[in-house]
């Protein structure tokens, strides 16, 4: 289970997720860019509070902002996306052999069955 | 990208991953069980900043403790883990389509190549 990961940069991305509002801006953006003035509109926020939130997933490198354009919109970069996937993907293992070890059970259980034995 | 997903656990894992050193707990965790001890030794912890970090695990679902042990080890739950990769896969078309446009962009050099036209 060792990964060529930077673990700093991990840290942030998975603290700017912890955040449905901003998973939810994540998730707006993957449908096309977009201005700050047009996040805070579904989001019923503040210019100031959703203009945090955007800081917060910029400095995580999941948002980009256009550098000359007057209203400077907002991009997804979904390559740190791609780190936290590797990432949980590592432990695939783990949460599969939870369903191996019940389909273990359940073959176990049916198997007694057919030879008569007692289910309890 | 639409999903059943339970938006307050998800903001509880991510702000529990949101930690190189509780990564690592779950790292070692995934290789046995291990008592809050065998735990603090590794990583050079005190036993209170250890504990800390394991009942951020536990309050997140991914560290389940044993009830009568006499030392409750800590084993690792992966379920949450198998969440955050459905969570983080939604996206991977978007990372996918950045490797796409390189693609796309390499293959047109290529081709003003073939056909004599300048690079720049």
């Amino acid at each position: 289970m060792t990964m060529a990961i930077d673990e700093d940069r991990l840290d942030e991305t998975f603290a700017a997720l912890a955040s449905s509002t901003r998973r939810a801006i994540l998730a707006r953006l993957a449908a096309g860019a977009a201005t700050v003035n047009e996040l805070a509109e579904p989001f019923e926020m503040t210019l100031p509070a959703i203009s945090k939130h955007i800081k917060v997933l910029e400095r995580a490198g999941l948002v980009t902002r256009g550098r000359r354009a007057q209203y400077r919109p907002c991009a997804l970069d979904a390559a740190p996306l791609e780190e936290v996937s590797t990432w949980a993907e590592q432990y695939r293992p783990v949460w599969e052999a939870r369903f191996d070890r019940m389909d273990d059970y359940l073959t176990h259980l049916r198997q007694r069955r057919k030879v008569g034995q007692p289910d309890a």
